[in-house]
């Protein structure tokens, strides 16, 4: 019989893996990577066209659907799938980092965190029992640990306090999910230990001693830099266990991703090439490319002849009059395109590690955007 | 053989016509709704999802394109089909309107308009002759000639006496296109004369002794009220040859259209739905709702049950949280479902005048739109 919640590994290309997380709403083919729907929405694209590049899960944002419009109102209206019109699996993070990057006056202990609402001032209590039932009220697939994103820098006391507070309220996360959980659910535990090895390594027996389905990398991308990041990275993974997908949070530029896969991670979310799209950025197969910049005005090449994106296929000349312009257009074209690379991107790593050239794929890309970009 | 540019009237109920306008880059059904894409962009929409709503021809604003990104430039690039993703036909008006409503410090002579441009002040002369030459630049399938949108209220003298310029630039017009119109282009002619019946015969009049392929009446949905625009179009298509299409610019609202149709309308253009559609507004088989009204917050029902739009078929109570939330997918979705319903607005109309029951089709539409509605 097979499991509803599954991950098989499919082939490993020395630490680089491929492989497939099966969950009751759908396959996901590792690596993966995961378009960011804060508020129940995927910024600037119709859920149609997400699906269309490829991505097998998004990501939901528990701290903003809490706020807005409430996850017992989601509940009511049959759950977050159906309220946004999107069928496959979705992940919720557990909204332990935006309660650090957005929320006002926040007050942490034992029993969990109390915080202004950025939207209406709103007191709100946030405990690892209240993040699990808000994730089961919004009916996610794969679900999040409430955790504490320790801030950085930190010295090493202030990220082991941190550290240890974040490991309890793991153990208390996954008491909760075995009441509220539904069959299929996973819950994915979250290492921290900020910038020390010894600490990475202890937060990650530590989850393992409890026991879940999959791990997360967290606390990284915060400015510690991408070496620092990936050193994180493969002192982590050398501890998890091979047979549960490692998902880094957060992460990031096409170069990020492909460093952390060759560190042995399977999933990833970021708001880059959404928030990149409204912000005239694009990522292509070419490189990096600014559409404001003045040397695309009459270019009339397709924004990128490599890209298999509808989106993609539109000139650079009329990208740059209308990113110029304010357009909408322009910020739904370029999100459009962005996530369709990071789909192709992922789809192109898949495809390398499961034929033994992963490390080459990865070198022609970041030669690409080492030079090909313009920015 | 056949003509070029043709059109074929079919069925006639009433006043009410139905006809098909013949163009190199496809038919036009009348009567037809033009969605408005002011700066080669019909606002938050992919070109594919305006041809899906049914449209058979958009508008393309020569003041906006003129001044960005450039008529030249659009020419450059191949022209404005190409360039806007859109193949099949356009209508550009004349830059008359604009330069009334939008520039600063103009300055009206025989010769033509002077202006500074609303973006960056730029001193901008407008001739009859440059605005055809702007128009086949852009590569316009059906365009229209340079005239003074005469303000409201004006008094009979200046009405006349701005109509009078107005005629003497239609005829300037018409020998700047046939010197650089290509074949399957038209040119229209434009009535004004205000809200004096006498004029605006006057004014249909002298266009029909120049002579044009179609015939649009401008100048009207500037503050005369509803009641004295329809008076104004049953005043001109009384004297229109029957033979050739009318447009009537720049309306309006569902009820403006079809007492516009009643009385021998053929073509609309109007920002309408789209702008409705970025200020939470939709436009529904059931009437108008307003998208921010908290009696939609768990309104599970879709947008519109009978409208065939897949936008349409969004929960209210989902777009309801992302107008709330402020999300561009909200006017994405009530861009594209509004401009759906006036093409299905055209459509029905099409077909209640082909089976003579568009009195009786009107009515009932009025009547969803007097009750139904809830603003």
């Amino acid at each position: 019989m097979t499991e509803l919640f599954s991950f098989e590994l499919k082939r490993q290309d020395k630490a680089a893996r491929t492989g497939v997380i099966t969950t009751p709403r759908g396959q996901i083919r590792t690596p993966a990577f995961m378009p960011v729907g804060t508020g129940a929405t995927v910024k600037a694209m119709f859920p149609e066209d997400v699906a269309a590049t490829g991505a097998d899960i998004i990501l939901g944002n528990t701290y903003h659907l809490m706020l807005r419009p409430g996850a017992e109102r989601v509940a009511k209206l049959g759950g977050l799938h159906r309220f946004m019109h999107w069928e496959k699996p979705i992940l919720t993070d557990s909204g332990g980092y935006q309660v650090m990057s957005l929320a006002k006056l926040r007050r942490i202990t034992e029993e969990g965190v109390t915080f202004q609402s950025h939207i209406d001032g709103a007191t709100i209590h946030l405990t690892p029992e209240r993040a699990i039932e808000v994730q089961c009220l919004l009916g996610a697939d794969i679900q999040m640990v409430l955790d504490e994103c320790t801030p950085f820098p930190a010295t090493r006391e202030e990220a082991k306090r941190s550290l240890d507070l974040s490991m309890r309220w793991a153990e208390r996360s996954k008491a909760a999910f075995a009441r509220l959980g539904a069959p299929g659910q996973a819950l994915f535990g979250i290492v921290q230990g900020s910038t020390y090895p010894d600490l990475r390594e202890q937060s990650a027996r530590a989850l393992m001693e409890i026991g879940f389905p999959g791990y997360a990398v967290g606390g990284l991308a915060v400015g510690e830099g991408q070496q620092s990041m990936l050193d994180m990275v493969e002192v982590t993974t050398a501890v998890l266990p091979e047979d549960r997908p490692r998902y880094l949070m957060g992460v990031g530029t096409p170069e990020d991703l492909l460093g952390a896969i060759a560190r042995g991670i399977d999933m990833f979310d970021c708001v880059m090439p959404t928030r990149s799209g409204r912000h005239c950025q694009a990522f292509t197969w070419s490189g990096r490319l600014n559409l404001r910049n003045a040397r695309h005005a009459e270019d009339t090449r397709p924004l990128d002849a490599e890209s298999q994106c509808p989106a993609a296929q539109y000139s650079r000349a009329y990208l740059h009059h209308l990113v110029k312009s304010g357009e909408t257009l322009g910020a739904m074209l370029l999100s459009y395109a962005n996530v369709q690379f990071y789909q192709e991107l992922m789809a192109r790593s898949r495809e390398a590690i499961a034929q033994g050239r992963f490390a080459a794929f990865a070198e022609d890309v970041l030669r690409r955007y080492q030079s090909g970009g313009e920015d």
